[in-house]
C-alpha cells in the first residue's frame, strides 16, 4: 500500500519535472522503461495541455496500451486533440472491448469522430457489441481470440498463433470450432508439450465450459473463479463462438459487483463512477430515495411511542432506555443480514437452508442477548439504585434485560429471513439492508419494551 | 446463476444415482468427462464412505487437481482414508501453495501423516512457506515457476518449458534470473513470435514489477489488477526470486478482503470460514464485542434524553419524533461512511482529499436534507394540525425541518471524517462502520432536536 503510493509518487514527480523543464527527450527515454499502466496514471495528473504532448512521445507500440489504461475523461481530451491519423493508429491497436467501453463513456461528437475513423467491418462489430445489455457477457467479451479447426496439426496451430497472436487479447487458451460452433478448447501448454504432428482434435478438451452472450456478468465471474480459467468462451443462441472474456475483465466485474452490494446495503443506489467523478447532485439523488422512505417508515416507531405516551409520562425515566434498545436491536439485525446477504451472493447459503439459518441465528441470538442482558441489567440495577421516580431499580434492570433478549432474538430473525425472502421473490437480497432492518426492528423494539414495562410496573401506572 | 445451479444439480443427481446403484464403471466414464472443479463439488455432497471410492476411480491426472478444489474437511476425510502410497501420489501432483493451504487447515495428526509422506526437500519448502505471516505475499505464493538465464536462446527456453511446463503453476509468464536475482520477464507470446535463435535478454522486459514476500496480500491484489498480470513474481529481502503469485489466487484474495470489509462495516469481527462452517459460539463471539460496546455507548443518548426530561414531560408529543430523527441521521451518516471507506480502499480517495470530501459531503447534505426537511415538515404541519397538547403544528413542522437539516449535515460530516481519521492513525477505516457512526450521531441528533425545541417552544415550557 504505502510502497505502492510511494513508487507512483516518485514516478510522477520525476515525469512532472521533465515536463516543466520541457526536457522531452529525457522524458521520452524515461517513459520508455515504464509500464503503460503507470504512464496512464501519470497522464491523470498532468495539465490538459501536456496530455497530447506526452502521449505523442510514447513509443508507438506502448501508446495504444497506455491509452486503454486511462480514465475516460482523459481519453476524451486526447481524442479531441488527435488528428484523424493519430486516432486511427490508436483505434487499430485497441482491443474491441476496450473501444466499446470507451465509446459508451463518450459524448456524441467524440463518438462520431471515433466511428468516422474506423473501417466498416470494425464499425459493424462495434455496433454488434453495443447492442448487448449492460452487465451481460456479450457486453464484457472481446472478439479478438484465437480459434482452430479440429483437423489442424499442432504445428499449424502454433503457426497461426505466431501470425495472429500479437493482436489477440489472449493466446493462452485457444478454441476449436466447426462451422463456427464451439467444439473444443486447447491450452498453449498442451500445444507446446505435444508432438507437432498431432491433430488438434486428439488433444483438445471437448467438455468446454462456456457462457451465453446474455448471461449476467456476475455468473461469468463465478465461472472463471470456480474453474480458475484465464478466459471463458462466449457463444450466441445457436452455440456459435462469438467472443471470449478474459480474467482481467472479470476482476473488474467482481469489484464492481461487490461495490454495488456494499452501496445497496448502505441504502445507496449504486453508481459506476468513482466518488469524485460523481456530481453532488448525482450523489444526493442516489442517497435520497432510501432516506426519504426510511424517514417516513421511522414515524411508525413514533406512533408506537405516542400510543404508550401515558407510560412514558408517568415514568419518564423508562424512556431514556429506548435508544439503547432500538440501537442494539438494529445492530444485531444488520449483523445477521450482512452475513446472510454475503452468504447468498457467494452461494454459500441456499434458499433451502432457511430453517437451518433461522435456527442457527436463534441460538446465536440467545447466546449474545443473554450476555448483553446480564451486563446491562446489572449496570442499570446499580446505577439507578435510588432514583427520584420511585422505580425499583432491580425490576428496572430485569425489564431491560428481558427486553434485550426478546429484541435481539427478533432482530436476528428479521435480519436473516428478509434477505432470503427477497432472494426468493427475485429481488436483490442486498436491498434488505441494514437501514431497512433497523427501521423495522426499531418499531418492534419499542413495542416489546413498552409491554414488558406495563407488565412489570403496573403498580406505578 | 440459475443455470449454474441447474447444471451442477444435474451433474450431482447423475453421479449420485450411479453411486447408489454401484455402477462404478459408468460413473468412471461419466466423471472422466467432467471438470475437476465440478467433481470436487460432487465430492462435497456424497456420503463419507463414498468419498474414497469415487476418488479412486478418477483418472490419475485429474485426481490431484480435483483434490485441490475440495473443501478442507473433505480433504481431511480422504487423507485419513488414503494409503501412504495414495497420499504420496496426490501430494506429488499438488502445487506447493495448495499443499500449504491444506496443511494450515488440518489437525496435527493429519499434518503428521502428510509430512511423513513428503520428501525432505518438499518438507523443507513447506516449512519455509509456513513461516510467512498469514495474508503476506509469501504465504500466497507458489514456488513452481519457470525461469531462464538471460543468455539462453528462445528455442532453449521453449525446450525448458516443454520439459518442466506441466508441473509448473503457470508457464505463460516466465522470469529471467542472474544468480537467483530477478532481472527480467518474458511472456510465452514473445517466445512464440520471436526468432528461435534470439537470446532471452534481447526480448525480455527488464522493468519487472514484483512484490516482496512480506508485502500484504491486498497490495499484491492491487498490483495484479493494476497491470492486468497473469502472475506476479515475489522476491526476498535480497531481491532473489523465491516464488510467483497467480491471478486465480488473487481473485480469492479480493473476495476475502472485501468480505472482511463488509463484516467490519456491520460491526462483526471478520472470520475466514463460511457461514455454516462457523459454530454458533464463534458467530456469537465475533458479534458480541461491538454490540456490547455500542449498547453501552447508546446509553449516552439516554443521558441526553434524561437531561431534557422536563421538555419531553411537558410536551410528550415532541418525543415521538426522536426515532425518526436519529434514524435519518444514522442512515445519512452510514451512507457517507460507506462511500468513503470504499473509496479509501480502492485508492480513489486519498487522505489529502479530506477537505474536498468534507465540502462535497456538506453540499450533498444540504441538498438531501432540504428535500427531507420540506417533505417531513409539511407532513407534520398537516397531520398534527390540531393536537391535544397545544403545540402549533406549523412551528412543530418547522422545528423538525430545521433539526433534520442540522442532523443530516452533522451526520454526513461525521460519516466522512471518521473513516479518514481512522486511516490517518493507521486503523482500518472499515471499523468506523455504520453502527458506530449511528451511535455517535444518535446522541447529537437528540441534542440538536431538544435545543431547537427549547428555542421554538419556550412559551410552552
Amino acid at each position: 500500500m504505502e510502497r505502492n503510493e510511494l513508487k507512483e509518487q516518485e514516478l510522477l514527480d520525476q515525469a512532472l519535472s521533465f515536463i516543466e523543464n520541457k526536457q522531452y527527450t529525457l522524458l521520452k527515454n524515461y517513459l520508455a522503461d515504464q509500464n503503460p499502466a503507470d504512464i496512464a496514471a501519470i497522464m491523470e495528473e498532468v495539465e490538459d495541455k501536456d496530455i497530447p504532448i506526452i502521449f505523442r512521445i510514447l513509443p508507438k507500440d506502448e501508446a495504444a496500451e497506455t491509452f486503454s489504461y486511462m480514465e475516460s475523461e482523459t481519453q476524451r481530451k486526447l481524442i479531441v486533440a488527435f488528428s484523424d491519423k493519430e486516432l486511427r493508429e490508436v483505434l487499430d491497436d485497441l482491443y474491441l472491448d476496450d473501444t466499446v467501453d470507451m465509446i459508451e463513456e463518450m459524448p456524441a461528437n467524440v463518438v462520431a469522430k471515433i466511428l468516422r475513423n474506423t473501417d466498416i467491418q470494425t464499425r459493424k462489430n462495434i455496433n454488434e457489441l453495443l447492442k448487448y445489455p449492460d452487465d451481460s457477457a456479450g457486453s464484457l467479451m472481446t472478439i479478438e481470440y484465437v480459434y482452430f479447426n479440429r483437423d489442424m496439426t499442432i504445428s499449424e496451430a502454433l503457426d497461426r498463433i505466431r501470425s495472429v497472436g500479437v493482436v489477440k487479447e489472449t493466446i493462452y487458451t485457444c478454441y476449436v470450432t466447426q462451422n463456427r460452433k464451439l467444439v473444443g478448447v486447447v491450452s498453449v501448454l498442451q500445444l507446446l508439450t505435444a508432438d507437432p504432428q498431432t491433430k488438434i482434435e486428439e488433444i483438445m478438451d471437448s467438455n468446454v465450459i462456456y457462457v451465453h452472450t446474455d448471461d449476467d456478468q456476475e455468473y461469468v465471474a463465478k465461472q472463471i473463479q470456480k474453474y480458475d480459467f484465464l478466459a471463458l468462451p462466449v457463444v450466441d443462441k445457436e452455440d456459435r463462438l462469438v467472443g471470449i472474456i478474459t480474467v482481467d475483465d472479470v476482476i473488474d466485474v467482481i469489484h464492481e459487483e461487490l461495490t454495488e452490494d456494499v452501496s445497496k446495503m448502505a441504502g445507496i443506489t449504486p453508481n459506476e463512477n468513482s466518488y469524485f467523478n460523481t456530481s453532488v447532485f448525482q450523489h444526493a439523488k442516489s442517497r435520497i430515495g432510501w432516506l426519504l422512505f426510511l424517514m417516513l417508515s421511522a414515524t411508525l416507531t413514533g406512533m408506537v411511542i405516542n400510543h404508550y405516551e401515558h407510560l412514558l409520562v408517568t415514568v419518564p425515566l423508562l424512556y431514556s432506555f429506548v435508544p439503547m434498545l432500538t440501537g442494539t436491536g438494529g445492530n444485531s439485525g444488520s449483523q445477521a443480514a450482512t452475513l446472510i446477504i454475503r452468504g447468498l451472493s457467494m452461494d454459500e447459503i441456499q434458499l433451502k437452508d432457511i430453517f437451518k439459518v433461522m435456527f442457527k441465528e436463534f441460538r446465536i441470538a440467545l447466546l449474545v442477548s443473554s450476555v448483553l442482558a446480564v451486563v446491562n441489567g446489572a449496570r442499570i440495577a446499580i446505577v439507578y439504585w435510588n432514583n427520584d421516580q420511585g422505580v425499583n431499580s432491580i425490576l428496572l434492570g430485569l425489564a431491560i434485560a428481558i427486553s434485550i433478549v426478546f429484541v435481539i432474538v427478533l432482530a436476528k430473525t428479521v435480519g436473516c429471513v428478509l434477505p432470503m425472502i427477497a432472494k426468493k421473490i427475485h429481488l436483490d437480497p442486498a436491498i434488505m439492508a441494514a437501514p431497512l432492518i433497523s427501521t423495522i426492528v426499531d418499531a418492534c423494539a419499542v413495542l416489546i419494551y413498552c409491554n414488558v414495562c406495563i407488565i412489570m410496573f403496573d403498580n406505578l401506572l
